[in-house]
């Protein structure tokens, strides 16, 4: 296995192997579903087959655990398997025909629509999933699966699983037969600034921090051919206790709590960050106890310069004469090493100051809200940023009277989690990882989930074509077996049958 | 009929009328499926019901002529009705539901999702369809199918029968039970510029020029929160004429490329631009019979300040020593009158200046580019910019040696068209109308046909909500009888029944 470092790519190579991406993008794009299937199991294999190898380099680079990297190598190769069924089942495709109609006014002619792959695409590879969010990730599988070559900028915190990683992804997909320049991986912070702004490179897809984030795509935006910039940056994924639920389990919510935002080093997307609690329930207490009965909570952090924005986030948020430590110390050990701690503060101070304590801060804090009354919930709830996900903590009883409560918090999250927390994202059809922005940069982006595939794809009408010039998934015998609309009715029947699904 | 100029909206006009949108958009989204159909048939009715005294206006302002406009009115409505029906489809939902599972490692919750309404959209409408892309054209029609609300930004070519259709769609609203704020018309450039940075608005639409869209585009992205900018910019719709087809039928060809880019005095974004021409077959010499034959083509443009760009356009075209004129003439009236005219260059001269003569000229000119063979066809394809349409016309017995051209064709253009021309955008539900950039903005765009509803939606997942608190789309008895994907399966069964529609 390869582990040498990984230099820099030159403007020179850059420009080889993005040329090389594009010129594989036709041939890529006219696999067969099965073809492409196969690239994504080739991939996942190889990945399976060097687990060991490729988790004693992640753990090496990123302090993460055996246990945790292993759950992760099967959720990325889930990931490429289940991108390999979706590709399959077709109906990402989104297959319409509309058939002629002479009589109309004007007449209608011949349409027939599907989506169709949108060409070479750079993914961004993120820190704190080595490789679930990296070089063989949901980002990459749903861009293989939707037929676009794939250019990934390595992450710099974990430079030789990258290049391991890539080695086995290239030999995989080149022995499935893949065609040439179908996958490469690039390093450097100004590659990367490069590939978002070079002209083959048709869409990005990005997990990391909202600085670097909205970097790349104001220059994503600034292109004369802007293209479309999957941007995942940042999210305080908010929490809200409700008083029914403090007074019945508030202690079990307190263990709940210190689980989900000391998982990973509270180093995870979803990490709830600030949580609405009733100001006089005893939930500072709770939350102590609960943490003090896990003992030392910490660990290492990916890199030092992520250990040190955490140490500096929680610094200036303790700093604050409106903001309180609740358990764990504001001094932090050096070097990547974090404890867990636990800050608390009041809906007016979250009025004053919403941007500092309502900001992202990466790692094992969390800042606990106290509202005094429903007023100061509401009040609370609108300063809510953007954000993955939401969470309610609430009793059965009091569900239907938190409609209108969770109706504020569904307008701000991509995912609202009754009674649970937001880390944990299971990889699934209807999963979602998206949410307003700044948690994602487009409303209707995921990067989890069977949809990640739609962002690399587009429609294309045919109009009045030749029957032996349509592509497979619109002739009319349907011979892909597909659900298509016909006319505006769903069907798997062949164009002229009988037997439409009906709507 | 109120028909009244528009007078500029004042910032302090226009922070009210978003913050009613803003307050419109949660009891919008609220409302039903029948509902939000009845919104948008009682907008058609209203619109349907006036249809002589708005054609009247119509004519008035824009030239466009009774005929064409009576077309419109129906194109419009149709489109309303067309949403109506979608939402009662309820398949853009795209309701997905996954079941939990306690066995799963780690175990999988329930996971329900669906498309929620975006939030207030403000809508730019366009100078050359004073309907169909207007006031209540296809981008509001699909705004509110969507449930979210539309603040129109008037254009100022046609503002009393902005005003007339304004009043009519508002007051229809209000009287089929739309919220307060559901609908409002602005008017004014700085006004169209605070509207797309207003905090309240959530996406835009727009159909207008390069340089304007570009503009307004370049606001949307550089806001504190980025938000979608669906823009149909400029398109010169490539043709392409087989040697085979313009030696068989080169007359007539010649007479459909006449009628299509002089139809509607050449404002049609589907016009073609340019005709990529086999050089030595005689298609000049075809076109100015064809030209000759319908007499003095031309009429009034919808602007003076479009007629003059059109002048400009073609002078700068026709000034180039590489640029001759086939029929027509350059010397065109003053004032808004426009005439036809057809120039020729050749695939030299293309490499020379690709943006002079790729670019747009909105109105009645065309230009025939000669290819002397096939690697002149092809030097001239790589440069065609992305198109909302491209056409080939090519004979039947050619057509299975044309699958690569035709590939090349359809990863610069959102349809294709065979044997036929860009113009006569049919609303259907596969229609699509978009195209890369500067076709359209955003790649998934399309502003004709049923999917243009899903630009102002965005994923919402629901985690082990109680039944009593999910949307109606997801609970486990279907009551909408929606076509959902469970577990990875189409079916309209109740979650846990029997009988998917297939894997």
């Amino acid at each position: 296995m390869t582990t040498s470092e990984l230099s820099d790519t030159s403007p020179h190579q850059l420009a080889a192997i993005t040329a090389a991406a594009a010129a594989a993008a036709g041939p890529l794009a006219d696999t067969s579903a099965d073809e492409r299937a196969a690239l994504l199991h080739a991939a996942a294999d190889a990945i399976d087959g060097r687990a060991d190898d490729l988790v004693a380099v992640a753990h090496a680079e990123t302090a993460l655990g055996e246990a945790r990297l292993r759950g992760e190598v099967a959720r990325t190769t889930g990931q490429l398997r289940l991108f390999a069924d979706v590709v399959r089942e077709g109906s990402y495709l989104e297959a319409m025909i509309d058939t002629p109609d002479p009589a109309a006014s004007p007449p209608r002619p011949d349409l027939r629509r599907m989506l169709r792959p949108l060409g070479p695409v750079a993914v961004f590879a993120a820190s704190n999933f080595p490789f679930a969010f990296s070089v063989a990730g949901g980002d990459t599988a749903s861009a293989l699966a939707a037929g676009c070559p794939v250019v990934v900028k390595a992450h710099p915190g974990h430079p030789r699983l990258s290049r391991a990683v890539a080695d086995l992804v290239a030999e995989a997909l080149a022995g499935a037969g893949a065609p040439d320049g179908t996958f490469a991986l690039v390093s450097g912070l100004e590659t990367g600034a490069a590939l978002v702004q070079d002209p083959h490179i048709r869409a990005v897809g990005f997990t990391g921090s909202l600085a670097g984030g909205r970097a790349l795509f104001d220059l994503a935006a600034a292109r004369p051919d802007p293209i479309p910039f999957y941007g995942e940056l940042g999210s305080v994924n908010p929490v809200v206790v409700t008083a029914a639920a403090a007074a019945a389990r508030g202690a079990e919510i307190a263990r709940g709590l210190v689980g989900s935002f000391t998982l990973g080093v509270g180093q995870f997307c979803t990490k709830p960050g600030v949580v609405l609690v009733p100001a006089d329930a005893g939930m500072d207490e709770h939350v102590r106890d609960a943490l003090d009965a896990v003992g030392d909570v910490g660990g290492e952090m990916l890199l030092p310069r992520i250990a040190e924005g955490f140490r500096a986030g929680v610094a200036e948020l303790a700093a604050r004469p409106d903001v309180t430590v609740v358990a764990g110390s504001v001094h932090q050990p050096e070097g990547t090493a974090a404890t867990a701690v636990v800050l608390a503060s009041d809906v007016a101070a979250l009025q004053r100051a919403p941007d500092v304590l309502l900001a992202e801060v990466f790692g094992p804090v969390c800042l606990l809200v106290g509202y005094r009354d429903h007023d100061e919930l509401d009040a609370a709830v609108a300063l809510l940023p953007g954000s993955l996900a939401m969470a309610l903590h609430a009793q059965p009883e009091e569900a239907a009277g938190l409609a209108p409560l969770l109706a504020r918090l569904q307008e701000r999250a991509g995912r609202v989690v009754w009674n649970g927390w937001p880390t944990g994202v299971a990889v699934t059809w209807s999963q979602h990882h998206g949410g307003p922005w700044p948690a994602t940069t487009a409303p209707l982006h995921t990067s989890v989930g069977a949809t990640a595939i739609r962002r690399f794809l587009r429609p294309v009408v045919y109009q009045d074509l030749p029957a032996d010039l349509l592509p497979a998934a619109l002739r009319d015998d349907n011979p892909l077996g597909l659900l298509r609309r016909v006319n505006g009715r769903l069907t798997r029947d062949p164009v002229g049958g009988a037997g439409a699904v009906g709507r």
